[in-house]
């Protein structure tokens, strides 16, 4: 059986890293055996944009939605594109109609990467953010009135489902009963913002009950990133909205020092549609063309994505390539934001080379 | 002239934190001589809520409108009232018809106070957070279709209007304005939600223009969060949306170490209506009741609502107060929260002495 795997560089650093994410792929594709047949796709702000006016072609769905998996790097490029013009025009799309309702994203210690927070050691943090990927806060739906004037006002809708809602609940309570903690935080913000979230505390309790094993508190989003700060040790699995996933994702891997090298998974748990797996950070124009991004980030992504593929060892290959070389910590190798001299090639390399 | 001051309490350990400020309050008026007249509120959820069936009697708008501050604790006690009933019963009913605009909140490194972020230095951190408190996500607009069936749909709008930003953003650029470094971060997410948010980088940008000298940068929120952690010494002044800015000045505190010990300034400008100044911590039921509540919270409330009323060298000489008692770190006075076993009154007691 062959996996068609869609390879989307994208812009800027998304560029660098693709490759180093390729060897590594295909290093653990050799080693255990795995048939997969790889084909890149343009689309990003530069040069697509640039030449056609929009990011993608109009058949974009019908171009891509029978392969198995998308191999993403990274969009955006402001000075071409305003951001919300190239996100709208191909990730938040791919999200949605792809139904990638789950982004599922690792918060972990790791050997050899400094931490900003102090006295915290490997094994102290390991928890998985797991965000609502397709509806709530992330709408297009809403408008101005008065445009221009001192009057104006601006207005931009919220819409959730409990189709929407209790489907990532779900995946995320079979995700925390999965794990030997069994623990769920759900993040929330119903003193404030009235509607949507009240609602939401509802059906977080309403699942709860199917899952009598799973331990389940809720926080605050306030008071919740205040906890990843002081308390990251208490979480094991967090379930939040689109919005609030998307500052505790980013959130979680800056505690662990990991924002370069963290991985997402946008998941259509179904398989009616192909899933995304890309780094969580950006396109990072202030440092692309210099080739010293760290590759790692889109490396753990395809481990992410050969797991998702029912290749869960050669997954676990990859990040046990990657730890290890983490781990011995030869500076030549390393990239300047894990305090290396190398380039994202030399990273590259000595993972590939470990698997 | 005599200063009209209206105290709340509120709920938990409002009620323990509250003599303490306003023992040191009376310290610094009698040292300054200044003229204070106070007077006690009980609107809470205990038991003002549990006996009248609302937060406040319905002239609240009537008795409080003429004051010229309201000293505030903490309300919140979801036992006995579900925290969205409460909060919007009072503290943002407050916040709105008081057109209390701006919530500023300050992030600073404190002597005496463990920050857990590892190596950093009192002076390494130190900026302010100025919040929309008015509009925004924090609306009531919205509802429900389909209620009670798998069809749910659940909708909260996000209101903004020109008057309510351009007004928060010009009290932030004048703010950053004054102080050494005179620079302004804006919290956006102008890349995922994409009505309100492209609209309010453009207003920052038009407000910018207005100030030549202030350096202005933005950072979406998901990162921006990120950066608090990584390089909070990045930031003198952070301006942001009602939600953003309550996740935001949660995270700050937090930070430093001193989610427990940060107060907050609901201000109306304009002084068209009293401003309210309250601790960021709210009424903690955990540990209501065991008299270990940090105090400086409210101590540090009254500092800055002094300050308001016209007497910063008062309030100057409160921040001096607890800063020293802080230094002097005597573990039979701090509270446990910050390594001490004393108790919330020695704790104030030592800080009223020293003022
Ligand atoms: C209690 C709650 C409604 C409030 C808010 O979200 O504004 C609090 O978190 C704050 O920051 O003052
Ligand atoms: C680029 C942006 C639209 C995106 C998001 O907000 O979802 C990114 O921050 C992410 O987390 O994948």
């Amino acid at each position: 059986m062959t996996h068609r795997i869609a390879v989307i560089p994208g812009d800027g650093i998304g560029n660098e890293v693709m490759p180093e994410g390729l060897r590594a792929l295909e290093a653990a594709a050799k080693r255990f055996g795995i048939d997969l047949s790889l084909q890149p796709f343009d689309f990003a702000c530069c040069d697509y944009y640039r030449q056609h006016g929009q990011m993608m072609p109009d058949d974009w769905f019908e171009q891509l939605k029978d392969f198995d998996a998308i191999f993403y790097g990274a969009v955006g490029w402001p000075d071409t594109v305003p951001d919300h013009i190239s996100l709208w025009g191909s990730l938040l799309q791919f999200r949605r109609r792809f139904d990638q309702y789950v982004n599922l994203r690792p918060c972990k210690l790791l050997p050899g990467i400094k931490s900003p927070l102090a006295d915290r050691r490997p094994g102290d943090i390991d928890f998985y953010v797991v965000r609502e990927n397709t509806e709530g806060e992330y709408s297009s739906v809403g408008g101005k009135m008065f445009e221009g004037t001192e009057r104006e006002v601006v207005i931009q809708e919220t819409v959730m489902t409990r189709t929407g809602v209790d489907r990532v609940l779900k995946y995320a309570f079979d995700l925390a009963q999965s794990r030997p903690r069994r623990k769920l935080t759900s993040a929330t913000k119903s003193n404030g913002i009235a509607i949507t979230m009240p609602w939401w505390d509802e059906r977080v309790q309403a699942m709860a009950g199917h899952y009598p094993e799973v331990s389940v508190d809720k926080f605050h989003i306030d008071i919740l990133t205040a906890n990843f700060v002081m308390h990251p040790d208490w979480f094991d699995v967090v379930v939040a909205s689109n919005l609030f996933g998307d500052i505790l994702s980013d959130l979680g891997p800056a505690c662990t020092g990991t924002i370069g090298v963290a991985p997402s998974a946008n998941i259509n748990p179904e398989g009616t549609f192909p899933s995304l797996f890309e780094p969580v950070h950006g396109s990072a124009p202030d440092i692309a063309g210099k080739g010293i991004a760290n590759p790692i980030g889109q490396i753990w992504s395809a481990a992410m994505m050969l797991e998702h593929l029912g290749h869960k060892e050669a997954g676990d290959a990859i990040v046990t390539a990657f730890e290890a070389v983490l781990e011995a910590s030869d500076e030549a190798v390393l990239t300047p934001d894990i305090g290396g001299t190398g380039s994202t090639e030399s990273l590259g390399r000595a993972i590939a080379e470990r698997i």
